[in-house]
């Protein structure tokens, strides 16, 4: 408890990018992959500036995820971010869903459906482009799933910056129309995410795209690092505890990876608690696209990628970028991963909203599907305090749902109407 | 600056149930219209309690709506409210947007599509179903014109307890799945809002019904002092002043009136400071119902009802309950309203997007449409501080925009595509 100086006045704790594989060090700057071995690169930050962030200069900080800028590699000059103000978002406590389940101990849900864009992404996207901005790019872009999309298209509008956004052209029209209506440029690429994200690949490196920040591809470290702050919210929100287990969904296993990432710091720092055994990480996917879990079922620590199907669309990463990474975080923590198929994910959907109010999109009804699973299996202990993310709105992908809800009557405007149809008992 | 406590260990500043056509009183029940003149009942408050609240204290509240209980006719007690927790949505500058529209002076988006449900029926409804809770109601209800469907529904979830919904039948499926994976009763009627809104005043009046809180019926003077808050927080996030000008959207009208009581309250009890010449109200409909604004163009109080049509549809109400009331609040001003046809929202839409990052639902487009006309007609001053209310979200009505906004290219899944669709220049 040295230093009182306020979060904004201070410059970035990060050090360097450092390879995730051979630990070769890197100045920050716009690059996502080591020239050494091809591993891709990480955010390192200096210990000793971590270890002067306090409680008290973060719990003095704005209602957003700015109040972590002494943890984030950018975003310290509030003036130069580029952001919508995500997160802070709440942490439901969902005793009504856990007594379905059976799990006695508190159950929470990390509901980040109330970011600006309705999904964990301008988390990743704030961090991102205000990266990007102070590294000189003057457009952004990315290959997405959907959220991502949006998430960008609306940063870009609100900054006033050219934006060029690709996604894979069988997208949900939640997704589409929520990123066209910011009026950049949209691309529909015929093929999976994985196609456009290969193409994204090879667009970053031409000439005419030398003034374009990809936020998943070039500058993928610092938007890696933006999902650290669902884990430093989580912690606060607790109390500063962390939570013995926690529940992700996963497409590239980048945000599992994160939020792991996000407990250790803050034990190391001394800024929260870790329960008596150490938290433990579990990951959901669908049945449709599995390839991490499938990994980890099979004992292995080689993932084959697949070509994804089903309705979890945003999940529908078949080459997962991170996998090995959420594979490592799940295995040394103690945790798991299970998949849902999408009988099981519309039905968790309804299952939450029922219970706690909240509509999730369908990764969060993955979440939801998979936490029954975890429970049923015996490798989620209902007995310990347990945290389940949902990442998006349930708004965005409507359709998921809309063959199997809708209204319980129909009546004509009458008293005598509304007898017959049976609502006066 | 006389009382310190905390406002969790405040009663209820209310006083009684007032008439606003004759004055008469009564005490603070489910009622919502005068036994002597059929007159609506708002809620009154004791002006010594008033007085009493500190801008300390709500800035030590929490950071949604109740951090003005003191202010509110109910909610003092943390553990009695039934709540999602909207409110402190942010307030957004808008200096592009003011741009487009010729307006110099700050222009800002309160963008209430941050809420909850995504939209700022959130806040009338935890209101309205914490004083229902604790008048003894065991099942909530409401007639709605969809966002106020998705509210009750969610809350009514969160609480666990069981919720009847009265809907339009042709209303938008964004408001009708929303409303109903929550679970409860949702009753699709064959009729406009105002037929939904007979009916379910006739409802209230049966035995069956006699243990049913309809938000916007029998406990609608509590129902509508919720939407105060949005006056509260615009002025507290400008730093506790009254902005010169306002643009709100009216379906009831109640809203408007509202913000501008919490207006003239905070002058009164010192909290904020109006500016020099006064604040000005101005009123948003859409041309397909516009009975509001038709009485104020032909200089006339009485409002002719209409049959509403247009893709405005949460502001579908033919005949306004507080029409009178925002007139009179428009006309003691110095404000204007005017209306917006499907054409002019859709184009406000997208401008607002494009201009802010915020993407909203028609209402907010026909709230942007006439804020353009305003200034237009010399009506609006833009050489004055605005606030323009966004008050539900695009994701609800995306058919709205769907046949406008989409993709801008569409490519295979290689460099040599993209070239050939112009994306490398
Ligand atoms: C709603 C949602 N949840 C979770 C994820 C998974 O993120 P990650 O790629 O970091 O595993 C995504 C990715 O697009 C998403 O859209
Ligand atoms: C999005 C939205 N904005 C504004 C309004 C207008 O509210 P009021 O009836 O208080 O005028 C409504 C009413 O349903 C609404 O749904
Ligand atoms: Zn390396
Ligand atoms: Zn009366």
């Amino acid at each position: 408890m040295t230093s009182t100086i306020p979060a904004t006045a201070r410059t970035s704790p990060a050090r360097a990018l450092i390879c995730r594989g051979c630990g070769a060090e890197y100045p920050l700057i716009a690059q996502h992959a080591c020239y050494e071995c091809f591993g891709p690169l990480e955010v390192g930050y200096d210990a000793a500036a971590l270890a002067r962030v306090t409680r008290a200069e973060i719990e003095a900080g704005p209602a957003n995820i700015w109040r972590y800028a002494p943890l984030l590699p950018t975003g310290q000059d509030p003036s130069a971010r580029v952001t919508l103000d995500p997160g802070l978002t709440p942490l439901v406590a969902a005793p009504r869903l856990g007594a379905e389940f059976g799990i006695d101990a508190p159950l929470w849900i990390k509901d980040d459906s109330a970011n600006p864009t309705h999904s964990f992404k301008d988390r990743v996207v704030s961090v991102a482009l205000t990266a990007a901005r102070g590294l000189g790019f003057t457009r952004f872009a990315c290959a997405s799933t959907g959220n991502l999309a949006n998430s960008v298209a609306a940063h870009a509008a609100r900054a006033g910056v050219p934006s060029v956004v690709f996604i894979p052209a069988d997208l949900e029209s939640g997704k589409v129309v929520t990123t066209a209506v910011y009026g950049g440029e949209l691309v529909a690429v015929d093929g999976s995410y994985d196609d456009v994200n290969r193409l994204c690949g090879e667009l970053v490196e031409t000439d005419e795209f030398e003034d374009t920040a990809f936020v998943n591809v070039n500058v993928r470290p610092y938007y890696a690092e933006g999902s650290k702050t669902l884990g430093y919210e989580v912690a606060e929100q607790l109390g500063w505890r962390i939570p013995e287990q926690v529940v992700i969904p996963m497409a590239s296993g980048e945000l599992l990876t994160k939020v792991d990432k996000a407990f250790t710091e803050l034990v190391e720092i001394g800024l929260a608690e870790a329960p008596a055994g150490g938290w433990r990480v579990f990951g959901a996917q669908s049945a449709g696209c599995n390839p991490i879990a499938t990994a980890l079922h099979a004992g292995t620590d080689v993932i084959t990628p697949v070509r994804p199907t089903g309705i979890a669309k945003s999940l529908n990463i078949g080459d997962p970028a991170a996998g090995a990474y959420a594979l490592e975080a799940v295995r040394r923590t103690g945790g798991w991963m299970d998949f849902a198929d999408d009988d099981e994910i519309r039905d968790a959907i309804r299952r939450l909203a029922r219970t706690t109010g909240v509509f999730a999109e369908t990764a969060g009804g993955v979440t939801v599907a998979v936490l029954a699973k975890l429970v049923a299996s015996g490798r989620l202990d209902p007995a310990r305090e347990t945290v389940v993310y949902n990442t998006g709105e349930g708004l965005k992908t409507l359709d998921a749902v809309a063959g199997v809800v809708g209204p319980t009557h129909r009546v004509r405007p009458s008293l005598r109407a509304a007898r017959e149809a049976g609502l006066l008992g």
